[in-house]
C-alpha cells in the first residue's frame, strides 16, 4: 500500500468513525441539556480516532461482516478514551487549559461539569456498548458479553485507571500525613522509590505505559477480534500484539519529545525534561529506547504471521504509529 | 412483622450485604494500591445499604433462588451509589469535608484520588456486574444483559447523572460568558427559570428527585425482578413502585429538614432554608408536602396487590423509609 493510498484510506475511515460517534451520542434534550453539550464538546474535538480504527480493522482482519454490532463498541471505546482525557485535564489532575488547540471541557463548562461530563461519558460508553446486544442471537450475545468484560477490565483499576494512578503517584508526591489521618483499615502507603531509580523507575514506567496506554489498545483490538468470532488462541495473540504496539507507541512519544522539532510535533519539545519526567530516554538513553521501539514493533507485527491473516491497512497503520515523527 | 423483628431482620441483612460488598471489592495489589485503598475507604463507610437491600428483597419477591447471580449486581449498585457521593463531595461540586462523621475521600486521599476513586468505582461496578454472567445459560444471560442495560441507563445522563446536573444548575448559577466562549455547535444555555418559580420550580424539583434519587432505586428493584425472571409487565409495575417510593423518600427528606430536631436527624435542621434551597416544603408548604408523601407511598405499596405477591420485610422496609423520622 502506497503512502498516498494509505493517507486517503485513513481519511475515509476517520470520516466514517466520526459519523459512528455522532450516531451514538445522546440526545440534547431535557433539563440536563448542558451535560449533552459538554459530552459533545469533549468527544467531537477531533483526534486520530485510533482506538475505534484499530477495533474496526481487527474486526475486518477476522472477516467480521455485521458492522452494526461493532459500531456501538467503536463509539464506546472513544467515549472511554475521551472521558479519561477530560478528567486528566482537571485542575486537580494535570490542570491543562488547552487540548488540540481548544479550551478543555472544564475551562468551557466549569469544573463541576468537567467532572460530570467525564462520569457521563464513562457511563454512556457502557450504555452504548450494550445497545450492540439488541436482537442478538445466543452466540453473538455471548461474544458481546465477553467484549463488555474486556472493555470494563481494560478501562478499570487493572487497566487504564491503574495507569493514571501510577502516573499521579510518579508526578506528585503524596503527602503521607494525609494518609495517616485515616483510621483503621488503611495502611501507610509506600510511594518512595527513589533509592534505586533505574530498575524501579523502569518497572514503574512499564506499568504506567502498559496500563495507561496499552490497556485500551488491547481492548480495542481484542473486542474487534471477539465480535468477529475469533478463537481464544487468536484473541490471546491479538492481546499480545496490542500490548507491544501500545508500548512501542509510548516509547516513540518519549523519543519524539527529545528529537522532534516544535514545529513538527505541534507541542513544545523537551517538555518531559523540563517537567523532570522519567521517560525511556532518561532511563536508558535515546539509542536503547529506539532499539526497544524496533523490537516491540517487530514483535507486534509478527502477530499477523502467527495468525496467518492479513489486513494491509492495519499493517500500515501500526507501522505508521510506531515510526511516526509527530 | 413487629418493629423489633423488623429491626433485627434488617440488621442481619445489612451484615450480609456488607459481606457481599467486601467479597466483590478489588484486590489491594500492585503499584496502583492507593486506588484500592481509596475505593475501600469510600464504600466501606457504612450506610443503610438501601439499594442492594431493595434489590435483594425484590429478587426474593419474585422467588429468585440463585443468590450468586444477584450478589454481583448488589455490590455494583452500591459502588455506583458510592461513586456518586465521592464525586458529589468534591470541592468543585458540593465541597463537603465530612460524610457520616468521617472525612470524605478527597480530604483523606487528595482531590486527584477523589476523582479517580469515583471513576474507578463506576467502572468497577460494571466489571463486577459482568462477573454475574460467568457460566450462565442462555436465558439467564439474556436477563443479565437486560439488567446491565437498566443499570447503565438509570445511572447515566437519563438517570442519576442527569439529576446531579439539574441539581448543580439549580444550586449554582452558570456563568453564561463561559458558555459563549465555545464556538460552533454549543448553543446558549437557558437556565433562567426564576420568572415563574412555582410551576417551573416544581417541575425542575421533580426532575431532580426522579432522576437523582428514584432512578437508582428503580434500577435496584428492576434488576432484582429481572434477575428473578419477572415478566415485562411485572418489571413495569416494579419500576412505577420504585419511582413513587423514591419520590416519597425525597419529599420526606424535605419535611424532616423542617420538622425534625438536630438530635434526631444527626445533621443540622433547617439547612435547606439557610441554603435557600427550593424544596417541596418551600414550594407547597408542609401540609401539602405531607399529603404528597402519603399519596406516593400508597401508590408505591399498591404495587404488591397489583403483582399479587408479598414480601413482609420489603413491605415494612418501604413503610419505614417513607415514614422515617431521620
Amino acid at each position: 500500500m502506497s503512502l498516498t493510498n494509505f493517507n486517503s484510506e485513513q481519511e475515509i475511515r476517520v470520516g466514517y468513525i466520526e459519523e459512528v460517534i455522532k450516531k451514538y451520542l445522546p440526545n440534547a434534550e431535557g433539563h440536563q441539556e448542558i451535560i449533552f453539550k459538554a459530552m459533545n464538546y469533549s468527544i467531537l474535538a477531533g483526534g486520530k480516532r485510533l482506538r475505534p480504527m484499530l477495533m474496526l480493522e481487527t474486526y475486518k482482519l477476522f472477516d467480521g461482516k455485521d458492522i452494526t454490532c461493532i459500531e456501538p463498541f467503536m463509539a464506546a471505546i472513544e467515549m472511554i478514551h475521551t472521558y479519561s482525557l477530560v478528567h486528566d485535564d482537571l485542575p486537580a489532575m494535570d490542570n491543562d487549559e488547552f487540548r488540540r488547540g481548544r479550551k478543555t471541557t472544564h475551562v468551557v463548562f466549569g469544573e463541576a461539569f468537567g467532572i460530570l461530563a467525564g462520569d457521563a461519558l464513562l457511563n454512556y460508553a457502557f450504555e452504548t456498548a450494550l445497545t450492540a446486544t439488541t436482537k442478538m442471537g445466543d452466540k453473538e450475545l455471548k461474544n458481546a458479553v465477553k467484549a463488555l468484560e474486556i472493555l470494563s477490565k481494560k478501562a478499570g483499576v487493572y487497566g487504564m485507571i491503574g495507569g493514571q494512578v501510577i502516573d499521579i503517584i510518579g508526578v506528585k508526591a503524596i503527602d503521607s500525613t494525609d494518609i495517616k489521618q485515616v483510621s483503621g483499615n488503611i495502611d501507610k502507603i509506600n510511594v518512595d522509590i527513589n533509592d534505586d531509580i533505574d530498575k524501579l523507575a523502569l518497572d514503574r514506567l512499564n506499568s504506567i505505559y502498559k496500563l495507561k496506554t496499552s490497556a485500551l489498545i488491547e481492548a480495542s483490538m481484542m473486542i474487534g477480534a471477539i465480535m468477529a468470532g475469533a478463537s481464544e488462541t487468536e484473541i490471546l495473540v491479538i492481546e499480545q500484539m496490542a500490548s507491544n504496539i501500545g508500548l512501542a507507541f509510548q516509547i516513540q512519544d518519549d523519543i519524539l519529545d527529545v528529537t522532534s522539532t516544535t514545529e513538527v510535533l505541534g507541542k513544545t519539545v523537551l517538555s518531559d525534561e523540563r517537567n523532570e519526567k522519567v521517560t525511556y530516554v532518561t532511563i536508558m538513553g535515546i539509542e536503547h529506547a529506539k532499539n526497544q521501539v524496533n523490537n516491540l514493533s517487530q514483535k507486534g507485527l509478527g502477530g499477523f504471521e502467527q495468525l496467518n491473516r492479513k489486513n494491509d491497512f492495519l499493517n500500515e497503520l501500526i507501522i505508521k504509529l510506531i515510526t511516526r515523527e509527530k
